[in-house]
């Protein structure tokens, strides 16, 4: 006897995805618990194999097998497949145990001929439903099983409804007309006539369904999601329901409770008289699910408690659709609804405690990226639809916003000044932009992936940011932005709206909506007045009862301190010295400590920003009060302080009083030919220790100071860029010392730790010894990615896009931590450093410290925490929860 | 009883140098074996850290032992310490396993005071004798054991002297009055009395000794060499003979054999009545040894015999201190003799062909760098030291060079065809001067470290190259060279030499000597005329016998591969292609290509590229016949390929035929932040596949054609900077096309390999996985360091040397392997790779591939061969010799 290949629906049930398919196992279990299916059934992932295992030839039996159940399925519903009196149509969809693209889709009417054809019109009294059902089916089968290009059917019928006719006014006649057409455009084109047989459409259809599991993009598909091909697919064939038999039918789609703002109500829409794919085509304007109530009570009734009794059986909202023949309510299929941040976690929330769920199973159902939705002001859907498209580069910075086009930076912050709303339009941004980008309302630049300088700064603020737009030519002597591939010249002035999620860059002012719990936490609206609010805390604090991975935020001031604290971040993980640098006067200091000649103008300089960079630091410490704030000394290649225009150099060599062509020669003396791999960390303080001793003495002093006021400091001092013990127990022994005098003088006993950064490959490998110096290790996973690939995140822009997009790269890695490589060094990093110094404190402050899948690699390597920028923090706090949940499964 | 501590000369022997010291282990053996030492005793290494370990008091019983150990000597030699009629005196000197800068010189004449002074100068009847002896004796104790700034003890003699006489014009009363002056200056210097008391002089002196163990120039000695403090150090205490009582009196240095040419004769100096120090303070001119012969032939017949004994006793070229007192021979030390290169390896083999050592001993003998010197002309030593030394950089190319000054590489080209001898002097190198640098005798560079382009091109050319001469300003403009720090200015057309061997450069024409091998190997001498060459070819046959470990060449001309081979390369581990597209106007293509805005173009482009490369392919395998080639497709930045000055782009684009605006734009558009980093490596040839395909095609048809001619080709193919497998899979993927296509249409079948540099972290970690494609790894160490470190080549001229000079670093990581970091990855590479593919072949190609302690290293590790270039082959086969007799110890 040969194997069982087919199930009825009556035969399955929810578990049985992986024989039956998603789509299989879902119809199954709606029939199981007396939910109105159509009777159907479903060849098995199983025939699916061994289809190909025999090299494209169907199963033994499972032909017969398929008889066999269409003769129950015809029993059942009184019909006959290919009976001209009373003929069974049947529709033939594809089922893999994961939605997939590239699969086949549904072919609808199959059954129908010239004389199953006769027949329905009879039967169903209605020539013009009959005509445009086998119209329908030939379209289909045309396209999906015969592949023969869509467009050409489209164009049949565009011709035959003239300038103002809709599809509902073709008469039978006309139909018939078109599916003739279609029929001979089939022969041309895939080379075959039309098969009238409904037995031979059948075993063509599911042969089409076999095929479409090896087709190239479902291949490709399971290649970059590592989803084996021996999977198969599923076939479901399943008896044809029509919403379009009349007024007393319809077809629907609808969500269990509202899938946009997670309200408990039944969301959807239909249309009567309709066949399904018409509500997804758009053709007509559906009507909302409520008008149902009116329309046919009875049936509301029935289709509401069918939807609830789903979401209680599935304890999740269900996405169903339903067809309603002739006042008869039909559920063609349930599954689990997708939903917006916001939603999820409202539903989330309300199931638990509603009793559907537990707060585990809560914390798994929400992606920890979709939690951005609640902080950042997004481009409002309906408008973005009217709006006009211009180019699109890489979302970069959370949000949406909408401005005026300026290209330069000092304008930038002049015309916010003026209470205008700019945004800054770059080829690429350098630190001396800084200013100009906290003023604009988003940062637009056509140059640099997601770790350039611009999108880094923009996340640092929580700003609006889309980089690397290609498409973007900026001609700042002409003040205009050139749109590559279309006439579109932008001038500054000139308003567009910004969408940092998708990328996309619209023209004119596209409306945008505001976060309310950023409205919160600025202290603009009361908890108690934001319902969001309370949801979005709520559900984070079950995070916080679950994760064991600490969580903190990268922040360089204390107003970034505060909203990281604000957040819930327990520390602060990476405290960049630098970017003070650049705030107010300061940073002509900086640059006379640069170019000095001598240790004692370097000292001379050093003095005056002493005292600034203690009062930065005083202000951290008080905000993060209790808890621990990591202090990197001073780390990036020097030229980065100096100004390169000839104008700015001149500016600033009178300022200096020298010359202005020895100012010249000193910053041409500091160019390098790879900065990324130059002068910078580390060497900087050991080549001039007392840079070191100067911040030493700033953030040992604003300890004491804090301290003395009962404030709680905990400093830990970072070396970045260490590649040999050598370098840190020589920076180390600056600090300790400095903190040595610092203590005797002031008579405070600062707790503080002593650590490094791990971002050169080599401290990695040496992690070992690095570790009997090293406190701490934080990974710069930053700069770990850059080394341990080879790639500048400058300039990978010229290669990287094209990486991923041919599926060289799964992820780019600078946004999602390579663990097979990069990753690799981490738990190499972990593992030795503990094996010299087991209680030695770790952590990771790249940009993925924020990036979910690298949290949750983070929390199974042993990281003691993640440090992201405050606006990811939320997203850390719940990836670290979900990482311990995936532990336990 | 206590421990003994003192060692009579008579109870000693080579043998006991761990407890006695090399030098007290020295006079032992030479004592036991019957040679005429001036008796004497050693005090043991253990007293020295018994010393340390009882906090710098002499251990028990040392004080005792030493005094009974004086006695001794006393009746030995028929004086007595102290005793005014027949005063014994005494040297102390230091004496550690390894002789070790830092350590304390010797004491002459100990034991003298104003009474013992007196008793000498009756003894001797000559008080002019017992008074200098007094003098030097007060000046070596007051500088080495009371540490008096010897500058003031010179500064009393020379205004003694005055401007006309000699140290030996000094009378009596003149020498005891300058004797008095010392003291003066000791009491106020040191704070002391000079102690009058013989016992407590010997007791200061020994204990001085003790504490120079300890000194900072030895800790860090040590530090520096992982030589650990518990060894301790020896002091010797010995009966003082005097080469300066009289005319029957000498002393002198010697050695066995000729350490310059290695010629088996006495070779060395004395001078009649003086000490032994006047030999080589230089203050009068010494005689050679064979002088002694006339005028003291006895005592050369003894001294000659002796150094016989003492060469075979060693069983090496032995290098003797001795004093003639009175005619009596008096052997001082002994120990193996410092010889060049030359003279090592002729040394070597005659000792082998005279049945004293066997061919590994002789193998060990010769430190692999030192065959250098048979390669490269050198500056003539004693022209050297009357030239004048401009400045110092890093000896980076070979040998020795007399030029003129040239700025520009153009100029150069154009000179050097004219026939004049040049230096090209820049302030660094770029590809495009390598026409320039070719024409040059040397290059000379003032910035950029030992992996400059300057420097590799350099020794891949074989030619003489100082770089980073951080003393040599360079302007370009006035055509001139300034040296820092002195009013020297050079101007385009001076006579400059240049010494690749030590770094200095000199004014004017400084005389060299031109190597004999390299004339062989060009054709110039016969072999058989070259007594040089058959030492060197025979030495390197023996090496050859004993290694495991394959030696192949980088080279990228048909020139270049017949230099390798003619030095013993077994293939070529790195052609690379992109060195080619320099060479006459092929450039124009490879600009055309770059700056192509199509597919098309680019195929055009590359087609007029093609059969020129494949000329070169043909070339490199016709002088390679038999031997493996391993070509690596294009690597470096486009822009590397491009003018940069306004004048050349404007040439360019008139040639090109294109807008000045659009082709600087096009430059502009390939600058990158990091180029290191950036789009380069395969990155070129995934973006532009026609690139690859091009090479593959040129490569495979140049085989094809020598195949057909009869030629045995072996290409392996190389795909650069690949972090990931997919990167070399798609690229492979269209070698193997190209190659199927080619042998298709040749009918010939070609046995080619294809593989990877592996020079990125990444690739590496992920080895197992690059080896299911790769059939060879070669580690490309340079980028690898680059990478594992964090630092561009380039770049790290500004901080590295302040690494190694603070020992921060060993050694520079771009010259000796970082076998601790960079290492580990290599190990990791070949173990991985092999894991997935056990008979992976594995080599190394970065600059480190023709470094003894690297080459020894990739013994270590299991690669199957090394490749450096050219000129260090012959280091490699023998450091890859010594690898496996270190294996055996």
């Amino acid at each position: 006897m040969s194997k069982k290949w087919v199930y009825l629906f009556t035969e399955g049930n929810a578990s049985m995805r992986d024989l039956l398919g998603g789509k299989g196992a879902g119809v199954a279990e709606m029939t199981r618990t007396g939910v109105p299916v159509p009777p159907g059934f479903t060849i098995t992932t199983e025939a699916c194999n061994e289809y190909y295992a025999r090299g494209k030839q169907f199963p033994e039996g499972l032909w017969e097998q398929t008889l066999a159940a269409l003769k129950v399925i015809e029993e059942q519903v009184g019909k006959k497949f290919g009976d001209p009196d009373n003929p069974l149509l049947v529709s033939v969809r594809s089922g893999a145990r994961e939605s997939m693209p590239g699969m086949m889709d549904t072919v609808l009417n199959l059954g129908l001929n010239k004389e199953t054809l006769a027949g329905l019109a009879r039967l169903t009294n209605n020539p013009r439903f009959a005509a445009d059902a086998y119209r329908r089916f030939v379209q289909l089968f045309g396209k999906i099983v015969l592949g023969v290009d869509g467009e050409k059917f489209e164009h049949v019928m565009s011709e035959a409804k003239g300038r103002d006719r809709q599809d509902t006014d073709l008469t039978a006649e006309e139909l018939m007309q078109i599916a003739e057409t279609f029929k001979a455009i089939i022969k041309e084109d895939a080379g075959v006539d039309f098969p009238e047989d409904p037995y031979e459409q059948l075993r063509m259809a599911i042969t089409a369904v076999f095929n479409s599991w090896m087709g190239r993009r479902a291949v490709d598909y399971r290649r970059v999601y590592k989803i084996p091909d021996t999977l198969g697919t599923g076939v479901n064939v399943q008896t044809m329901v029509f919403g379009n038999m009349g007024n007393d039918s319809a077809t629907g789609v609808a969500f269990t409770r509202n899938p946009a703002t997670g309200a408990d109500e039944l969301y959807g829409e239909y249309l009567v008289n309709a066949q399904g794919e018409d509500v997804v085509a758009g053709i007509r304007t559906p009507k909302p699910i409520s008008k149902l109530r009116e329309e046919m009570p009875e049936v509301y009734e029935q289709f509401s408690q069918i939807a609830k009794m789903l979401e209680r059986h599935y304890k999740d909202v269900q996405d169903v659709e339903f067809t309603i023949e002739r006042g008869k309510l039909w559920m063609l299929q349930t599954r689990n609804g997708k939903r917006t941040g916001m939603a999820a976690v409202k539903i989330a929330v309300d199931m638990v405690n509603e009793g559907l769920i537990d707060k585990r199973t809560a914390l798994r159902r929400v992606q920890p990226e979709m939690l951005n939705q609640f902080l950042f002001p997004i481009v409002n859907p309906a408008a973005a639809e009217h709006a006009t498209r211009l180019a699109r580069g890489l979302a970069a910075g959370p949000g949406a916003a909408q401005g005026r086009i300026v290209l330069d930076p000092d304008e930038a912050a002049a015309r916010s000044e003026q209470g205008e709303r700019v945004i800054l339009v770059r080829t690429e941004t350098a630190p001396e932009d800084f200013h100009g980008m906290v003023a604009s309302q988003a940062i637009l630049t056509a140059r640099g992936g997601l770790t350039s300088h611009a999108a880094v700064v923009a996340r640092q603020l929580g700003k609006c940011c889309v980089c690397g737009c290609g498409d973007l030519e900026i001609d700042y002597k002409a003040g205009a932005v050139h749109v590559h591939g279309t006439d579109v010249i932008l001038k500054d002035g000139d308003w567009i709206t910004v969408d940092g999620h998708s990328g996309w860059v619209y023209a004119g002012q596209v409306e945008t909506q505001e976060a309310e719990v950023i409205q919160v936490i600025r202290g603009q609206m009361k908890p108690e007045d934001s319902k969001l609010y309370g949801y979005f805390t709520t559900f984070l604090s079950w995070a916080d009862e679950v994760r064991r991975l600490g969580v903190r935020a990268n922040a360089d001031t204390p107003t970034d301190a505060r909203v990281a604290r604000l957040f819930g971040a327990e520390g602060i993980g990476l405290c960049r010295t630098e970017h003070m640098f650049f705030e107010g006067d300061r940073i002509d200091a900086v640059r006379e400590m640069i170019v000095a000649d001598t240790p004692e103008d370097r000292r001379r300089a050093l003095a005056k920003i002493e005292p600034l960079q203690q009062g930065d630091f005083e202000g951290i410490f008080e905000v993060m009060d209790g808890l621990p704030v990591t202090i990197r000394t001073l780390d990036p290649p020097l030229h980065e302080f100096l100004p390169h225009g000839d104008r700015e150099i001149e500016e600033l060599a009178h300022k200096m009083g020298i010359d202005v062509a020895t100012l010249k020669a000193k910053i041409e003396g500091l160019r390098e030919a790879n900065p990324m791999l130059g002068f910078r960390g580390c060497r900087l303080g050991i080549e001039y220790p007392e840079i070191t001793e100067m911040q030493a003495r700033a953030i040992f002093h604003a300890a004491a100071n804090c301290q003395a006021r009962g404030i709680k400091v905990h400093p830990e001092i970072m070396i970045p860029l260490v590649g040999d013990v050598s370098e840190l127990r020589m920076q180390g022994d600056i600090v300790r010392r400095v903190a040595d005098e610092v203590m005797a003088e002031t008579g405070q006993k600062i707790d503080y730790l002593l650590g490094t950064m791990i971002e050169v490959p080599r401290a990695a490998l040496t992690a070992d010894k690095i570790a009997t110096i090293a406190e701490f290790f934080s990974f710069g996973t930053n700069d770990l990615t850059q080394m341990t690939f080879g790639m500048s995140r400058d300039d990978a822009g010229r290669f990287l896009p094209l990486y991923v997009e041919r599926k060289l790269l799964k992820d780019d890695p600078f946004e999602v931590l390579d663990q097979e490589g990069v990753g690799q060094l981490v738990r190499m990093g972990v593992e030795r450093g503990r094996s010299t110094r087991p209680d030695l404190k770790t952590g990771i402050c790249g940009e993925h410290g924020g990036e979910p899948e690298s949290v949750k690699f983070c929390h199974r390597v042993g990281l003691n925490y993640v440090s992201c920028s405050p606006y990811r923090v939320v997203i850390a706090r719940l990836a670290a929860a979900q990482a311990v949940l995936e532990e336990q499964k």
